[in-house]
């Protein structure tokens, strides 16, 4: 029991923000590989090893409701269907590659 | 089908190594409030909303083991626990902070 501790303040509500998005499996680095100009569904799913097509479309969904990825959709035939980062989602990609930066320096291959 | 995206490297290994730790949730908010200056496990409880004592005790073991966190033990009495970052863990908390200026510009809260 520590009375400083306990009158600690609850986490900064920005970083459980940027959490809500990032702390979720997948995400970051599918966000990462869409700042990387990977467009289509096959080439994420090719580039995020080990994520399968329902988790893939889920998450993309998600993404794209919460405003980071733009999913467009050209005529055809064939019709092709192209992810994008919006401006909100190509903002994060600087501080991706930092936490890349990071992860190089600290943190061991498992 | 994109040939071009077909050929996509696959997703850096440094993100992947990254969001091994970031993209599971709690881990971010834990690293953030350690960050803060919150060092008991009932202050971090607290600090992080809505984590369980199970959940908040495992994550606190695996952050130790990848090397972000140290546990010291004080002799007593009372004896006495704290969780501090350690370098590699202290060195995330600007990108951490980072990803909450992010959060703030481009995600409506929930």
């Amino acid at each position: 029991m520590d009375e400083h501790d306990d009158a600690a303040p609850a986490c900064d509500t920005a970083i459980t923000l940027a959490f809500s998005v990032l702390g979720k499996r997948w995400n970051g680095m599918i966000l990462s590989v869409l700042g990387s100009g990977v467009t289509s569904f096959v080439g994420l799913r090719k580039a995020v090893s080990g994520i399968s097509d329902t988790v893939l479309a889920e998450r993309l969904l998600e993404l794209t409701d919460t405003g980071l990825v733009t999913r467009a959709v050209a005529d055809g035939p064939p019709v092709t269907v192209r992810y994008e980062l919006t401006v909100a989602g190509a903002e994060l990609v600087p501080t991706i590659s930092q936490l890349g930066l990071w992860a190089t320096r600290h943190l061991a291959p498992q």
